[in-house]
């Protein structure tokens, strides 16, 4: 068996942990990354686009922003669609200046690859038979298989960026996390589909058919979304099926300025609320996904990773640089903070947005009374605005 | 049988009906109560306490103020006590100068019994067997037994004033009705009792053990609540449990600087909210109670009696002034647009404060999430407290 040795063994090659290992490894960290799939599979994800600030500013700092500055998207607002009108949501004015940007989860995991490559910091892609070992010590460690052959690898801290499904999470045992659940009687059917937007903004739909969302990726880009069982087989959805019932869901105004076409892709994705506490077992610390899933009704999933990346790096910072190793254990306390609270608020852009069979008619009027008057009160837009570009991330002192 | 005849017929003589009857006085429009029970029932029944902008602005106009004026308590806050802390939410400065009117509404009833005497309008208590007649045509009317004789009422109109149970929406054919209820699964345990209240403020304490509530009277006269389970028998509730049960569940400073004494009156109230809608059938008009319930938490259910009335009075003004009939089939679409906003908070307060025993823990963390986004938000404040001093009403045109 090799051994190999680094500082912060990162467990994914996702979004969140290319972007922990590119802050650590500018600010002289060393990292060691495990990825279970192949380069081109991470590369052909198909996943979220909308960026807060904090995320849009953590990747400047970590200086992998510069084709998102050119080619991604400002948008200073939204709307939602309510009994067959639009009502846009101002997110600029409603924050005092605040914004996001639509660039697609896919492009922000292809410029950090390429970041990474060009500072030849090590990726092992199909690393398989991932282990992890002695996380209650000071020295924890690792075993996997790399094309045929196994591994040690030996460091100070464990990263685990590895998803819902990684290993990471399944390594911590199971009476020391608390699980926090909530799976949703639907799902969304996602398109993508090489067409303007109908909207250059994105349009959230609140219909009695079911949500739909009006999504994009670029000014020729579309990804357009419905709400559907959360069993419903992809091959019962034709091309037409789809944009027969999008136009029935959006605004008269919408549906006959829709440019359809053929589609590139196709999926339905269940709609999840899930939480472990606490996000850290001795040396492993879990990031995004591996930790916590958002229903994407608000697009929290990819921003809420972000803000685990940046409590994790800061914290790392002191522990390397002043020896504040009391900030360790400081990990999950900070990040469950602002990850109940995006929690919440996926929780009720979905419970507003979505038709639940088994609601009763008190239930419904209370959702479409609740959006009617957060929607009317400017205090009630400003919730959803400043929840919406993303709550400020928590210092690190 | 006797006939009698009056422009208005009001069934209930209670905050509602009286204040609607005194303002229709004011305006030299006829009416005739009938109330169920005696002048001293209605009295002696104990209620809330919290008198929105829109309430005690209705009471001046109506002339029946003076009282109120001298006596009742303006607050400018409230607080909530969460994780054994005080929040204090600042009505008036969340709001633009807006506040509530500490006035018990045995105090309301009082003052309204009094001017509706003083002027000399007719208010038949005991009037029994009372029975709705031609509510679909110009002509209604109605039968009741009155110390042992049968008359007839011939109106134009007939306010609803009679509540939940009464027999002005049971004359309403049920499939003319559809009907929203959630019912919850506890109670309110009250007490009234000659102490100084523990704060100056009202005290909404969220705890482990249940919700508590810390109201008051005057500076005299305290009244605390208990979430209970709903069929809690009130005999197994002590004076000594009941002090010693409050202070489990307030913050500790207020727990030992809270005084105890006997309680003047004990018991329990489930929780409901409902609604019916429309609110009217042909030429009765459903208000207050007899409508829609909301449970006690945010002190709504006054409030929103009273808008109604102001509601059918300002209708009731244009039609006989102005013959703007046309406006008597809006009143219901008028009155549900303020009373869904009313439910929705109740419901959101309720929600919020209790412990529901079936919840599983992603609901519970959800509620604790929310209440912490709203009360560390200035967004979020400014929703409770506009919402808690009462949206405005809208205008009748």
């Amino acid at each position: 068996m090799k051994t190999l040795k680094t500082q912060v063994a990162i467990i994914g090659a996702g979004p969140s942990g290319l972007l922990l290992g590119q802050l650590l490894h500018n600010a002289g960290i060393q990292t060691l990354m495990l990825e279970r799939q192949s380069a081109d599979y991470v590369q052909g994800r198909i996943r979220a686009g909308v960026l807060e600030q904090g995320m849009v500013d953590l990747l400047r700092e970590a200086g992998v922003s510069q084709r998102m500055d050119a080619e991604g998207l400002v948008h200073d607002g939204f709307e939602l669609a309510l009994n067959g009108r639009l009502t846009h949501i101002d997110l600029k004015e409603l924050t005092g200046g605040q914004s996001v940007m639509v660039y697609g989860q896919t492009e922000v995991t292809r410029d950090l690859m390429a970041a990474r490559a060009a500072v030849g910091a090590t990726t092992l892609y199909e690393a398989r038979e991932v282990q992890l070992h002695d996380l209650k010590t000071d020295q924890p460690w690792l075993t996997f298989e790399h094309q045929g052959e196994v591994f040690r690898l030996e460091c100070d801290y464990i990263a685990g960026c590895d998803g819902f499904h990684g290993v990471a999470r399944q390594s911590i045992p199971a009476e020391s996390l608390q699980v926090f659940e909530r799976v949703y009687p639907f799902g969304w059917l996602g398109m993508l589909c090489d067409t303007p937007p109908v909207h250059p903004e994105l349009v959230y739909a609140r219909h009695p058919r079911g949500f739909a969302l009006c999504s994009m990726r670029s000014a020729t880009r579309s990804r357009y979304y419905l709400q559907v069982p959360a069993d419903e087989p992809v091959s019962d959805w034709s091309d037409e099926r789809f944009w027969a019932e999008l136009k029935k869901r959006l605004p008269a105004e919408l549906a006959e300025t829709l440019v359809t076409g053929p589609s590139l892709e196709k999926s339905v994705a269940p709609l999840r609320s899930f939480v472990v506490e606490p996000m850290q077992y001795g040396r492993l610390f879990l990031l995004g996904d591996a930790a916590h899933i958002v229903p994407p009704t608000g697009a929290k999933g990819l921003n809420l990773a972000a803000s685990d990346v940046s409590t994790l790096y800061r914290i790392l910072l002191k522990v390397y640089g002043e020896g504040r190793v009391d900030l360790l254990e400081q990990y999950s306390a900070i990040c469950l903070r602002r990850v109940w609270k995006a929690e919440r608020f996926s929780w009720w852009m979905t419970s507003m947005m979505h038709q639940f069979p088994e609601a009763d008619s008190f239930t419904q009027r209370i959702a479409e009374s609740e959006l009617d008057y957060f929607i009317h009160s400017r205090a009630g837009r400003q919730t959803i605005a400043e929840n919406y570009v993303g709550l400020p991330y928590e210092a690190i002192e």
